[in-house]
């Protein structure tokens, strides 16, 4: 790989100044640059590191340009097209056909075009699409379908019936297609009822490492195309995510809720059984979303962080709060 | 598997109206049905959605039999009737014995009905009960112990000594054995404590995908009988949950927690270490339990969600209740 | 292993009382002590527990000693010296050096003192320090260095140019150097940013089970020497984290936070992206940290528990806080 400025610039579509053959070889930070990285500046502040730095190829704004030397790409969105410029610079893990000797697979034959490493277990009726990659040690389950151009690193379990489509990346340890939490009560005893339904996965999806998406009850826990979905992640059974909507890690959504498109879920935060969340709606981390959102807006619960001393003084006011209003009402009336 | 209207009446003991000779091959929800499925409806608001539906068999209670056609099953409770229903039309994983020939075992012989998929690599002296499934790639640890009938899936990970029930059921990802996270302070570095108990599990447990169950300090770690645990869960060491106690996702309960029967704990719920929670508690989602609960009832810690422009009006508030209810309690006494 | 009270003495370099031969074989709680047991006691409330127990052998403080009858070991901290006295005691993974048949590495050749249990897979140009262990089905990727005396259980995930020091305890389903979750969003769709930089880990860290350490942007994530960090945690891309600080269970740090050294954040606790925590601070179960801490202390965030009923109707309150104020306000402005 050897890119010059002109050339990322013809690329991309976009505007440069400087030395048309400079030589861009990596993608770094500003603070780790060498002479041959690109990097991004995308606020003033930074230019004081960057003067620092050995970076002599700068992403940035029309605007910014005017405080940038050398070499420059200019664009609205510098973060945007450095994502961009990253994918290139960023190794192929499929560079080669191969699959290990190792793997047990009970699909014949698979595509001719995939990379799996050693180990991995195949189950019956299998389809895995062209230029996929699996990473050793992971276990695709019987009549599990997946588009094209997959990538699935190691140790990753995905359980029979899953669909998925093109271009998915799923991290270890994730688990696709484990039994919904489903009992009916007799007595005090909990009755296990059959998790008959599976996981339908769209296009262009990520989904991080350790993280845990549900099958269906009866029917399909969905997950829209361009869904990325953080690690240490729950999907219950028959959860539905729109499209394009991103979670972060450590968000757990309860059975059968339905989110919309475009939303973001902030780490942590926890949305109950069978609620709605409407399109575009964004989630603060470790919020509990208890109600139905039906306008999109930024949503929040909890409470600011405090000196834990302080903090316990209010906390047990928080415990007669309802009775500090009714005095307050009563007072207020009396006069 | 055939099945006729008649023949489900008789093996559950339930009342039923129609044709004794109608066909069920499939239980579904009301949504996806064909003509062969079985449906449940326990509540009135779906019978609109039962009579678009292609269902011809619903259980139901005789009180909403009244507005059903067709052929009907009569019980009181009719989703744990559907739930044991879907059982027998569930797909068995363990049809045949066989033990892959990439298994590794250094316990010979096992039980000659075992079916256990590729590359699973079992300890010494482990006893692993008859009708046990053990899925591709997971790791059974030295000297554990497991009774009749699990149901082990892909890439799960059981440390040495773990004793097990029969009947169990372990989520792929699932971790169980783990050192408790135990250290002693010298100065500012933190000295391990080996943790040299471990883990006892009662019968008919499911445990979902991606929990952790540490082993214990000295004693066990305790998971009594018909314990129900999700995903994403975390059990630290010496932990105790009584039987039919059921645990949702992403809950983290803190070292020799001892938490008593037949509760539910919600969602993404945290317990401290050494707490005491009193049988038949329930705990919504998302609540911290930070002192002993020692009377049945439901609890809840947190605030409500709201648009994050008014919870932060709000939060900053909270940062000053104690002050508000002492200048309130000045302004009335001095008057 | 056979200890007498003497040699227990002389090896810790703490005075005893008692029989100087009396055998001691194994470490345990008071409770489940047999004869040869060594015990500790390090609050006068468990003397009762220690009078029924058949314990013979107890450490113990000078002033709690007095109580105490048979054989004792003196010692300001029992618990630290019990920790000491219990590694002496818990069996060695690593009692030989074998390499199994069949695991599958592109390195060759490793270290000879390696233990490596089977269908581990080892990529290329991979450093294993001398006296490691890597459980059954682990993976570790291409260009990995670990230090000396690693211990790596059973379905670990590195992936590559990981770079670990010595020391190092890393509990099954943990995945270290997954892809940051970063994208730059492009109208409504994510455009993924390439995850090129790595994990950097200091010596003595362990890590327990289902955690998840993202690589950095760009540059690396990175996590001090001594730091122990519990199961299900989850830590973000280019997050760094202080010496000897201390993480337990379900913890979850967002990107490019950074936490001091000696800190000890609480189980379910969440730092929000970008965040410095200063050295020293303590961070309690489930609070959320949504504001840079600089001054050391304890902090907390939540309302505590109470009867839903109870909470309901607080909660509710909550909604109108700044209300409240402001009307309290002006009531007494009034006057």
């Amino acid at each position: 790989m050897n890119y010059t400025l002109e050339k990322i610039s013809e690329l991309f579509e976009v505007e440069y100044k400087g030395d048309k053959n400079y030589s861009i070889e990596n993608v770094s930070s500003i603070e780790n640059a060498n002479e041959n990285s690109i990097v991004f500046l995308s606020e003033k502040k930074f230019l004081k590191s960057l003067d620092k730095s050995k970076a002599r190829v700068v992403i940035t704004t029309k605007n910014l340009s005017k405080f940038c030397k050398n070499n420059i790409l200019i664009t609205d969105n510098p973060y945007l097209l450095f994502a961009k410029i990253s994918q290139i610079f960023n190794k192929n893990l499929k560079n080669d056909y191969e699959v290990h000797d190792s793997v047990i697979t009970y699909t014949n034959p698979l595509s001719k075009k995939l990379h799996i490493e050693p180990n991995v277990v195949i189950g019956k009726n299998v389809i895995l699409g062209d230029d996929g990659y699996v990473g050793a040690n992971s276990y695709i389950g019987n009549n599990v379908k997946i588009g094209k151009n997959a990538t699935i690193y190691a140790n990753v379990t995905i359980y029979k019936d899953v669909e998925i489509g093109d271009n998915i990346i799923v991290h270890s340890g994730t688990v696709i297609g484990s039994d919904g939490f489903g009992y009916a009560l007799e007595k005090n005893n909990w009755v296990k009822i059959p998790q008959v339904g599976s996981v339908r996965i769209g296009n262009n999806v990520e989904i991080g490492s350790n993280t845990s998406i549900d099958r269906g009850t009866l029917d399909n826990t969905l997950i829209g195309d361009g869904v990325k979905i953080d690690n240490q992640v729950q999907i219950a059974h028959n959860v539905k995510i729109g499209n394009n909507t991103a979670i972060a890690g450590c968000v757990g959504i309860a059975g059968s809720a339905k989110i919309g498109k475009n939303c973001m879920i902030g780490g942590g935060a926890g949305i109950q059984g069978h609620i709605e969340i409407c399109d575009n709606t964004q989630i603060t981390g470790m919020t509990k979303v208890s109600s139905n959102i039906k306008e999109a807006g930024i949503y929040t619960s909890g409470t600011p962080l405090m000196h834990n001393k302080k903090w316990l003084r209010n906390a047990v006011r928080f415990k007669n709060l309802n009775e500090l209003f009714v005095k307050f009402k009563e007072k207020n009336k009396s006069k």
